[in-house]
């Protein structure tokens, strides 16, 4: 059986160069390590775009362009990726002030920019309406109280969507459909706190409630949960109108597009998505009555989830006979929690022997002074040694964006590589800035 | 029921001024929110110290003084607790050049410095090299020859432990004797590799072997895997120096002392390991005919775990009926992802309402962007709304340390309360220190 080449190509489109070496953005990835060092994340920006363009175009031809498609910020935020999303023509959603200033340290639109999150603190409001955001996403009570009284005083009208919990909990699997969802986020439906948060907000002088928000998950790979929750949320637009007299134009259905971690998992063409959503939105505004909403969707990890990938440096293989081989890299649990919070899955290969078969099953473990530090276990990678340089597939979403300085080791850099290009859009964190708040 | 006063002060030192507020290091927990603001992480100078010198005098009293205790830097490392180890007169283990580093800035003396590690770069046995460390303790056959090179080239000889899996794995519950354990750390005993690592190195001409180091687990509450290992390792020492003749100095017998979290788990006063184990050691080196070895112990969680607790603003309270109620706090899995790491256990008390009884059962949910960003769940703290103070307590270790920039939020300041005064140790991160590599 060959694992080389052909897993790679239908998992992604690397592909290799005349040495057997893995490319990445048309880059030797070996030589990428040796440049920038290990360990290093590596995005192929055509496949950001690519996937990008994926969603724009079909925001485009499914639903005539009228919406728009937010990139998710909180898989991978830094300057770079807000001006690349910039340059295909899209908007974000940001959960903190810390997103939103990065955002516009890159001079990202504020207007196109959605203010998220479930507990937005008073300065975070305050710079969200100072910056002049495009919206906030209100998701409580106390929320939409706080930002109203800052509102006042800064004496600045804000516009808001709510946060809705549709009652829906999709992921990998089947969709359950449940009234009373348990999530820490937004405002339930079923118990007419929807409702209410809405005639609380259009009471408000300075709120301008101008539509609705939910999120139902993450890793989908149906449409079905898609639909149905679009239609559970025009109804509840229906009856805000007949309740309120007052019709909400902003539809925002989140994100939780599903992305292929291993050769084997199920693939869905993101176009998909949007094509089914527009069927129940035109065929349910009809029936209902409503104005065809302005619609947003909200890819993170679909856009760069697979684009990316994590080069480490072997520094050891330990063969414990009758039980498992361990092959120790330069990196871990503190650039990848993925393996160790949800017992992720990714592919491995080894991109300096990248055309020879994966015939060894080993376990990757990391760095850190922890026995759980592994980054897969019981995965097929090609025969190793020291030295060697390996890639983890598809750590492009909730790697760097989640990855600490445990055991002060410091955080990795990102690099983008095109067309045999590339830039460094993220430098390695020195030791000098491990200590920088230390006194 | 009171759960207030009596719990907090038998799990810990904290007790309340006259307004009901929690002390912590004789400061107001609810003044230090006002002054540092939240989330910040506070320790009690007194309760780090009481610690160390638990370890220090019972190393001193039951083994005459011949050996030194390790803080374990990866429980919680900055240059103000590597101050503070310093001034209690102990040694410290680092697991990378981020930490070497720190101590070094904190004018930590080198020769009290331990480097372990299952995977340290050329680049850090270099600088551990250079920088005079007191030990490097090698974990592999690659390492080994990877230090060997370098202290070739460096023409300097290099003091140096081996690690040992010596076949035990303690934690919590009872201890795990097996001949083969499934660890990446070390060189197994039972293969004859830790003999065959021994020999290796005595042949080295630049790698002066003095020892051995084993580390068989964590929040161990019996001194009986403790005592086991002590003779494993010495059976090894005496092996080693009837194969070779040489007879081993240094024994490191790791850490892994077990810290109460919640009012009901067991609690192990640190003398009684010392004690124990020092029995075992004059004894077995009786019997052996070996010489008492200079011993080494290495607390980390111990010294610094429930010394620690962290200060949060509650932002909105949800009920949701026939479910839970949801309590939104300015922090959660980026300052402590020890909750969703490992499902692990927190006392959670309202610090301005810290003499009321802690009647609700609540969700205390993070402000972070994940359905499973919570600290802790269905837990008995005062009935609380928004504004209202929290604190989670025994947080010290593994908390800052772990810490994230996930949604691009600062990690949070960390200050040491002693006495009625309280110092800033590390500053809270700033939006510019969040963008400070970006390109």
């Amino acid at each position: 059986m060959n694992w080389g080449n052909r897993l790679m190509l239908n998992l992604n489109d690397f592909s290799l160069n005349e040495k057997g070496h893995l490319l990445i953005g048309g880059c030797d990835s070996v030589e990428l390590a040796k440049h920038y060092g290990t360990p290093a994340y590596v995005y192929d920006e055509n496949i950001i775009r690519r996937s990008c363009r994926a969603f724009t175009s079909s925001m485009r031809e499914h639903y005539d362009g009228k919406g728009m498609v937010l990139y998710a910020s909180k898989a991978f935020a830094c300057k770079g990726i807000y001006r690349l999303v910039k340059e295909e023509g899209m908007g974000i959603d940001v959960v903190s002030g810390g997103e939103l200033y990065t955002a516009l340290s890159a001079d990202f639109p504020a207007e196109k920019i959605y203010f998220h999150g479930n507990n937005k603190t008073a300065k975070e409001l305050e710079m969200a309406l100072k910056e002049n955001v495009g919206r906030i996403v209100l998701d409580n009570f106390e929320e939409l109280k706080r930002l109203d009284k800052i509102a006042i005083s800064a004496k600045k009208r804000a516009k808001v969507l709510l946060r809705i919990k549709p009652g829906v909990d999709a992921g990998l699997h089947e969709f359950v459909k449940t009234g009373q969802i348990d999530s820490k986020f937004g405002f339930a439906l079923e118990t007419g706190e929807a409702m209410q948060a809405a005639q609380v907000a259009m009471k408000s002088k300075m709120l301008d409630l101008v539509g609705l928000h939910c999120h139902i998950g993450s890793q989908i790979f149906d449409v079905a949960p898609f639909e149905y929750t679009a239609k559970i949320m025009l109804g509840l637009m229906a009856d805000i109108k007949e309740e309120t007299g007052r019709e909400l134009n902003e539809l925002n259905l989140g994100g939780g597009f599903g992305i292929p971690y291993l050769s084997t998992d199920p693939k869905h063409p993101f176009e998909n998505y949007m094509a089914a959503v527009s069927k129940v939105l035109k065929s349910e505004t009809a029936r209902l009555g409503l104005k065809m909403p302005y619609v947003l969707i909200e890819p993170g990890r679909a856009i760069v989830g697979t684009a990316g990938l994590t080069l480490y440096t072997v520094g050891s293989v330990k063969n414990i006979p009758g039980v498992r081989t361990y092959v120790a890299v330069d990196g871990g649990m503190g650039d990848n929690p993925r393996y160790s919070l949800y017992g992720a899955h990714y592919e491995v290969i080894c991109a300096n022997k990248a055309d020879r078969p994966r015939d060894l099953v080993a376990t990757i473990a990391g760095r850190y002074c922890e026995s759980g530090d592994l980054i897969q276990e019981n995965t097929r990678i090609q025969k190793v040694q020291e030295g060697d340089i390996l890639a983890v597939l598809s750590t492009g979403a909730y790697n760097y964006s989640m990855a600490s300085n445990y055991n002060r080791v410091g955080r990795p850099p990102v690099i983008f590589a095109n067309q045999g290009q590339h830039t460094l859009v993220v430098k390695r964190e020195s030791y000098d800035d491990l200590i920088k708040n230390d006194i």
